[in-house]
């Protein structure tokens, strides 16, 4: 990543403190903190921060624990580095009193009750003392649209996840067992150069493929059933997201209806795809199709959402909460059908919104043509 | 897992339901979870749950949502599952009516402020209202002592850990990358059968074992400088942590000596431990040891922690918060010496307290005696 491209988006979030009624945020949200300082690490536990951001008009400051000084010294861009020797609640009050900061917005998405309640009591016995105010997807809201730094690491990540696909299929048989592909994926993943995996990855044959959610199991996989991949890798932090149902000698009548339907699904709600367009838009017309096939109480989830730092974030393209679609963003398009018990079918693609379309990150690769 | 195991540790859980002043508790830590009811899922960002437990003197409940009902039911042992169609805080007030609760205690270190805050809103408006209160560490305390069941697993981490280390170690040589070695040990953990990895693999070598938590690199590993491997398996989601530091044709004369004093720390910390002792004192044991050799500067971490479901808990062996180790309770012994720039040396055991001493899980090999 450029350093200019972690400017731009400090100056993007200096104009919402500029036209707020906010001195200070304080940003705890892993990604959040990463988009916005290129501070690479992770919080290995929930209650195990390593790291916090704290930004006014002028400052930068990315406070953290000896674990991590150097880390954050190398890699946070014009961030001013401050070492705690203990919790944020016992250090941040000597930090904020320097910054001069009277009106504090924190993550009510991130941070907990708990933390709340103790650093809250602390501020309040400042003099002056530090108000505490909830703030709600700020920077969620500036990820969404992604610039060119990040379009480029998510087409690196898709083409990366296409391949190790291609060379899967190639050597798919039956008798494999859906532990021993997934570790397979996973281990191209690291010869090829990725971060890692952006989740743990799905498996899902035969009947496993009904749940959307499925666990890799020691099922070995079989002729003319649905095997359900779910796959992502992480590069630069960026993280790909595709799914490919594959029937080794093709499918039975009944899954090939239900491909066709999810393949026909798919390609429809891409073709809405496009600047402007709201987000429940593609949803309804893939579903529409899925309804009029007969399978409307099979498709359960969301048409997709957005993916970058997170593999999910904003926005989600489903039925509620209509948002306009703005060029940048990048959301998955994956319709399903689960039928309990029997299999299911779902087939998911990486777009970047244009202006006149949706551009597909993630390879054509995989589909059936019936 | 044993289901009385499951049962016995709700029948703890409800002794202080049944001394406290709550009616009703709303467990939402993914270990907390597990270690209650059995269900396997994670959480896989931290704002996107899984599910969550209601327990009151007499009902279990889980709550989750369609992609988890099928292993809710399949795996939470004696818990109704209830499926909610939207978030938490819609669908709780229903559930909370039919199980009369009127005091709600929840998580304080794992609610978030803002899930708190809408839920709190939804159950004031309840006729009689539910009241929230904040709980900490309730579940966490249970889960200090480990049960037979627990242990067993631990064991079989233990020994899945070690005989990977054996592997790794024996084909060792110079010029393997740190990402090489850590890769061979996550494929040696999948092929021996383990859930996954405990936490990212930490391979650090020079220079780089000076960083406590170091992310391995591409730096090719040399002869006579010290190579840190801190690593862990889960088996049946219990995990091992363990920590070897390796010298191909031994160490410098300097390295030696910090060598010596680490171990020395460590085996007077471990004589420490028993049935009723503070975690102070291995502690302050080791740190005295270390100090004594002139290293003091250069031991900043506490000397262990609590390992079970999660890889970091209670109770924490430090020179601060005194606590009374418990039979059964298993703690890593991890000193270590950083000398930054040069490099570092740490040895961590993973032991169970029993009435008169450590019992090692982690197997004593790969120690040099000087």
């Amino acid at each position: 990543m450029k350093k200019a491209s972690f400017r731009k988006r400090m100056q993007k979030l200096r104009e919402k403190i500029d036209t707020g009624p906010l001195d200070t945020l304080w940003i705890v949200q892993p990604e959040n903190r990463r988009y916005l300082s290129g501070f690479k690490a992770e919080d290995g536990q929930l209650t195990e921060s390593s790291g916090s951001l704290l930004v006014t008009k002028t400052a930068s400051v990315i406070v953290t624990d000896s674990r991590y000084t150097t880390e954050a010294k190398n890699e946070a861009v014009d961030f001013e580095v401050v070492t705690l020797k203990k919790g944020f609640a016992s250090g941040l009050p000597e930090i904020l009193a320097r910054l001069g900061t009277r009106k504090l917005g924190f993550e009510e998405n991130h941070v907990t009750w708990g933390l709340h309640q103790e650093l809250a009591k602390k501020l309040r016995r400042m003099t002056p003392p530090v108000r505490l105010f909830p703030q709600k997807g700020l920077v969620e809201e500036l990820r969404q649209v992604k610039d060119d730094d990040e379009i480029r690491a998510m087409q690196a990540s898709s083409d990366l996840m296409s391949e190790i696909l291609v060379e899967v299929f190639e050597k798919l048989r039956p008798g494999l067992t859906e532990k021993e592909l997934a570790w397979r994926i996973e281990g191209l993943a690291r010869e090829g150069g990725a971060d890692g995996l952006a989740f743990p990855s799905i498996v899902a044959s035969g009947p496993n493929s009904a749940l959307p959610h499925a666990v890799p199991t020691d099922r070995k996989i079989r002729i003319r059933e649905p095997v359900t991949f779910d796959v992502g890798v992480r590069v630069e932090g960026y993280r790909c997201d595709m799914t490919r149902t594959i029937f080794i000698e093709g499918p039975t009548p009944r899954f090939r209806k239900i491909y066709k339907t999810v393949r026909e699904a798919q390609l429809a709600a891409l073709k809405e795809i496009r600047t402007g367009v709201k987000t429940t838009l593609p949803d309804s017309t893939a579903r529409q199709i899925i309804r009029d096939a007969g399978f409307g109480d099979y498709f359960g989830h969301s048409l997709g959402h957005g993916v970058g730092l997170a593999t999910h974030e904003a926005p989600r393209l489903g039925p509620e909460n209509p948002v306009d679609l703005k060029k940048g963003m990048v959301v998955t398009v994956e319709p399903g059908i689960y039928i309990p018990r029997l299999g299911g079918v779902r087939l998911e693609q990486m777009v970047v919104v244009e202006e006149d379309g949706a551009r597909i990150l993630t390879r054509d690769d995989h589909f059936y043509e019936f």
